[in-house]
């Protein structure tokens, strides 16, 4: 690796991006999470293994949504208890009771001061669910409703565009899944910071390629399944960081329609692990790369590479579920990368405070 | 009204287009189907009325999924059962169990003819769910593994962006919603037709205002609630039609990250619907006013527009949670008329065909 990256990866103002910091901490932010947290989660779920809960109920918002999103096909798919959908407004804006008897509603806010996931996480605890706090924050709101914590041990994120928390979040759903299971059915979830450190090694390659899209005035990022959660996040933080037009979107929905709408200068960015959804992307690839369309793909698997223009190998050998740890990962690098390229402000994002409340 | 738009109104080989002429048929089609599906869908459902499913579960795809998403909230709001957020892939690509006994299943097809919802429905009857299809076509596959259709009698959709479908098909979640209630506690579900023709009526207007958005080169549409799916929709047929990268999202995830995003070239539609969710949407307006952001606003109340930079006001007295319907016409509408202006044809979007085929 070059000194040239590092020599460019700076702010406007010629410092280094805390963002970028915070990313390259997530390998360790990571490991003690897992190891801070595990027991006391297994300990805390313990009643619902045994009696395992009708319904999950998960709830957050922006970058938090997105973490939510992961869980919901973490649980339905490892424990087979279906998701609620629930929105947050139905629990603040139409006042309305909810059947929740025996279930488990997880509240997910980095700061654990977004009024809306709390008041969500205490309706549902008087509905009779069980509550779990999902928070970088031990004495939040949050916190104080829910009848046990997972803290995030992220550390303070000083960044308004979150990252490790989001990593973090990402890894305490696998965990609740794995504690539901209960059986170390993901043993995997030990070797998530190894995981994440072999996305982070691959950031000066991912700097190189973020200049291609300089100019780039919108994008569309593609996966199915599990990375369906890393879409949404990387077309976020391309939002809030470079300012790019961006949607995160399930690739079988793109055929649905958005396929009209991609051109010249619409790059693609897809997602593709290794796994039951890899043959779909495959032959995405293969018709985008057909009609002409610039597509970036990120994957642990060389193969799909061929098909692509431009494309970043992460050499993960992760079952397909957990997947969305590390290429979380390589989706922040990039937006991170690519505003500085841009010469915007990764850390200060118009308009954006760290902590946003609704309601 | 003057004969300047019509004469307007015309796709670049001169002829009308079909998306025009059959989103003006949506009152008489929602109409028809309100009359001929309602006495079988409530016999249909009566076992479920006297012992209640404890989950809800609704697949489709693309605009089918708007649909959906709808349906969840109208489930979760009005009969209190949670639904499921089951990704159609948790079934199609991940063969798992989900625990579905009692519950009922809906799967939405225009066509009838997309696999993985036929799929996804068949794997749930095997699990024990009561199923239902939402389609346009008796004969089609979705119908075939279902144990009660309901028709859209939409009439064949010809327009490659579906419109009086997707409308129909909205109308049909409020009519389950409405038999799972088991009384008729939205009574307003007969004005549905009125309400749409109330939108058709905004036409002109919305011409006049399309040509204001010839060149954008963007847009991110937002609302609360209910209309959740009225702006992913509206996205979805921007991006269909006048190949404008859009983001269809809850306005208080936007306030969470995106905000950071709009700038000048950046319009925002909103739409803003009398009731629970309209002080944030009004909150809203006056913060993105302040910011000289370009919104757009559809409403059926007057108060918000006086701080938009250019609104539509479609006086419909329904209840907020029916106003995804006519807001859906608007939506429709604007996207036809901005292609139009755009000089493209809105009834053949590039790489499109009618049916799309994902598993």
């Amino acid at each position: 690796m070059s000194n040239a990256p590092e020599a460019r990866a700076r702010r406007p103002s010629g410092r280094r991006p805390i963002m970028l910091r915070e990313i390259r901490e997530e390998p360790e932010r990571v490991a003690t999470l897992i190891d801070r947290e595990s027991a006391g989660l297994q300990k805390a779920l313990q009643r619902l293994r045994e009696s395992p809960p009708p319904l999950i109920l998960a709830a957050g918002r922006g970058t938090s949504d997105n973490a939510a999103t992961y869980g919901r096909y973490l649980f339905e798919h490892f424990a087979g208890i279906p998701v609620s959908g629930a929105a947050l407004s139905l629990f603040t804006l139409y006042p309305a009771p909810m059947h929740l008897k025996g279930a488990l509603a997880i509240g997910l806010s980095q700061s654990g001061e977004s009024p809306d996931v709390a008041s969500a996480l205490q309706a549902a605890r008087r509905a009779g669910a069980f509550t779990l706090a999902v928070t970088n924050s031990a004495g939040s709101s949050l916190a104080k409703v829910a009848e046990h914590t997972v803290l995030l041990h992220a550390r303070k994120e000083r960044s308004v565009a979150a990252t490790k928390t989001y990593v973090a979040e990402l890894v305490a759903m696998a965990m609740v899944s794995r504690a539901l299971a209960g059986e170390p059915r993901q043993r995997e979830i030990e070797r998530l910071p190894e995981f994440v450190r072999s996305a982070i090694e691959c950031e000066a390659e991912i700097e190189r390629l973020a200049a291609y899209y300089r100019y780039a005035p919108r994008c569309l990022c593609l996966a199915r399944g599990f990375n369906y959660a890393t879409v949404r996040e990387t077309a976020l933080k391309l939002m809030e960081t470079c300012y790019i037009g961006s949607t995160g979107m399930s690739a079988a929905d793109f055929l649905h329609g958005p396929i009209a709408f991609v051109e010249e200068d619409t790059p693609v960015l897809t997602f593709a692990a290794k796994g039951p959804t890899y043959p779909f992307m495959l032959d995405l690839a293969k018709r985008l790369e057909q009609q002409g369309v610039d597509v970036l793909t990120f994957t642990n698997h060389r193969e799909i590479l061929a098909h692509s223009a431009l494309g970043v190998h992460c050499p993960v050998r992760a079952q397909e579920a957990l997947t969305p740890v590390p290429f979380a990962t390589l989706g922040q690098l990039f937006a991170c990368h690519l505003a500085l390229i841009r010469g915007l402000d990764p850390d200060a994002p118009r308009r954006l405070k760290k902590v946003t409340r609704t309601l």
